[in-house]
């Protein structure tokens, strides 16, 4: 099958010039939800698939589905979809979500171009608010269309300027009706950046992920005493910052300990901490730190809460200081559908590219899809890791490597 | 000498009724420079000087001086001085400042209505901006009229709202003309609550400052690099908030071994950290932080700002973060004088009150005037050490011991 590298690459480039921003890097892209940049890079979607006779429908809360009917499938038979987002963060890269919205296009125009006679429908989705850099809800249009949030109180969802997601998506025509239903689609498939460097240091342009990692979070409180810095003796003090010191190094280590004895994939970090009063004469009185464990064992997560209540309540006893820790999520670990990681690893073999397995750290779309229905999430390298950062980078060989594994994926699960 | 309790009372309580706050305690205050209670609180203590027919002159910044020549005295004779500041730092107590004032004041009337008869004029000042409460700048106007900073400079600081010093004064009729000159001053005493536990704990309403504490000030930086929290193993990470966490414990560690073993006055204080992204999500990028060293040993802030240095190169070579220190501002501690504080203990004697002797932690207006003329610092006990809060508290005893201790130092003084 031939994917066609320069049409999926005039794709990014056209998708990547709305919300383009100045960097150093002379790309990135800012394109929250319901800004004229969303308009045109939504417009230009739907102009691309209607172009090809797909039959296109907007959902209430702004997602886009294109479907082809290939002329000898079953119109009625469930749908075969791929696709993935094109909101970015602010002044985030021009890979992040448009990669799998055009690598899913390109494989359904390469499969339209084929000798292959899909007996399924194919669709090409685009979910809105992905990155929650509208209203600080991630996965937000995927979680409408797989009903784990209702359409009316995600359709009032107001940004910090009180503007609702109803309003900003009439402003720029995309409120439409109905939801998208994915519990109906057969399968569902992700091309995404890999936002990390293991594809990269192997040198393989393909990773299949096995399980999406489990995320649980807690927010801590340590309450100490504020207390003026210089008439507060060493031995009288009960400073919050030096027992939050102690409980960040107390993760880093535990996470440390679950890579090396249990689960290599764990992580645990702490990347919020808000001190309060956080100036420099003062003792601090109280300290509210969040806690971020992934992996795709759940025994690592619960593992490392319990390590952090141990430190706590270890600190607690030899600081006088006062603790507290709320466990306020859970995402549990996903496993991705198994025939859709085989229809992947068929793929890259008929491709004839290298692809492994590997999971993944962060959550996209595919997450919330899986809980309704079979699906995959496929990664392209990234350059350095990087991403939601203008520098984001996927050379266009590995952009169409991943297409091709794609194409072939879609083909394996639409034809009976 | 008899001082009188109840009007050193009703003054402290109508002073503390000017920017009156909310709050559990029944008391507190917020007196900005420039503010309408900050007009209120100037008014009543011009007034207040003014009824005991004292001469009251304001400089270009505001500084308040009443000058009382006694029947005996000579005119052109260098005043013994007492005082403090009437501002606050916002929701602050109503001792901080304004005890020394009043007792100031208290002192100078008790002096007033004895048989003793200073040969020497009298003075009582309120200095302005001493919290840096509006421009950020502690012991602005104590640092004029020691020739510290210019008028036009100081005048043209500008708060938050670009509104100058000049503007708020004259907005409150208190831009005066000229500049206090401290270095005319025979000598300055300060009366000032203890804001530690010191003397409540020893169960003794006076204490006498040796020397007030020298501050050194560091900024260091940690530089690790910002990575997603769910894509970056722990093996790859160079995590900014993990690293200025071992450096925030080992300053602590550094401070409590001087206590222990050279120094128990010493302090060090890191209060200030700034976290970059700071996001849950997000493994840490940057760390700012503020070191706070103190002691009325110089050695003492030497040696931990060499810890700090040794510190920081430990993390940089064990977790491959960079580094940067500066060691921003040095203010050398500072004693007071021997005949000041000899006054104050023959005071202490002939009042019959106990006083000891002790350093202090903050700096107050008198540190600022040691360095131009003999000065003395006298602290009342702080209930439970708590200060720049409503519930700062000094029983009305103790105002009136240390107004007695005050009030014969003075007497000591001024008479040849």
């Amino acid at each position: 099958m031939h994917v066609n590298q320069e049409r999926l690459r005039e794709d990014l480039e056209v998708n990547g010039s709305f919300g383009a921003i100045e960097s150093e890097d002379g790309r990135g892209r800012t394109v929250l939800t319901g800004s004229e940049a969303d308009r045109k890079a939504r417009e230009y979607f739907v102009e691309q698939m209607e172009t090809l006779g797909m039959d296109v429908r907007v959902d209430a809360v702004g997602n886009i589905l294109g479907m082809w009917i290939p002329a000898d499938a079953d119109a009625d038979a469930a749908p075969v979809v791929a696709g993935s987002h094109l909101d970015s963060v602010p002044r985030g890269g021009i890979f992040d979500g448009p990669l799998g919205v055009y690598a899913a296009l390109e494989a359904v125009r390469a499969i339209m171009e084929s000798d292959i006679e899909p007996d399924r429908p194919l669709g090409v989705v685009s979910f809105t608010e992905e990155e929650g850099g509208r209203f600080d809800i991630g996965v937000l249009g995927s979680s409408v269309a797989c009903e784990r949030r209702s359409i009316d109180e995600t359709l009032a969802l107001e940004d910090d300027d009180g503007t609702t997601l109803e309003e900003y998506l009439e402003r720029i025509g995309f409120r439409g009706e109905g939801r998208l239903n994915v519990a109906e689609w057969d399968s569902f498939f992700e091309v995404h950046v890999e936002q990390s460097t293991h594809l990269e240091e192997q040198d393989i342009p393909a990773g299949i992920v096995t399980a999406i990692t489990g995320i649980t979070n807690c927010e801590v409180d340590i309450i100490g005493e504020a207390n003026h810095a210089g008439t507060t003796p060493m031995n009288k003090r009960s400073d919050a910052l030096a027992a939050a010191s102690e409980f960040i190094l107390d993760i880093e280590e535990a996470a440390s300990e679950v890579v090396a004895t249990d689960s290599a994939s764990a992580v645990g970090t702490i990347g919020k901490i808000d001190v309060s009063p956080n100036a420099r004469n003062v003792v601090s009185g109280d300290v509210r730190i969040r806690t971020d464990f992934r992996d795709v064992e759940a025994e690592s997560t619960d593992y490392l809460v319990d390590r952090a209540k141990k430190s706590l309540s270890r600190i607690e006893s030899e600081r006088g200081v006062r603790t507290e820790i709320d466990r306020y999520r859970d995402q549990k670990p996903v496993p991705m559908s198994e025939r859709c990681r085989e229809a992947l690893h068929n793929g890259a073999e008929r491709a004839d590219i290298e692809a492994i397995d590997m999971h993944s750290g962060a959550g996209h779309d595919t997450m919330v899809v899986a809980d309704v229905t079979d699906a995959a999430l496929l990664f392209a390298p990234s350059r350095d890791g990087i991403s939601h950062n203008p520098a984001e980078w996927t050379d266009w060989d590995d952009c169409a490597a991943a297409t091709r594994v794609l194409a072939e994926g879609i083909a394996d699960l639409s034809t009976y």
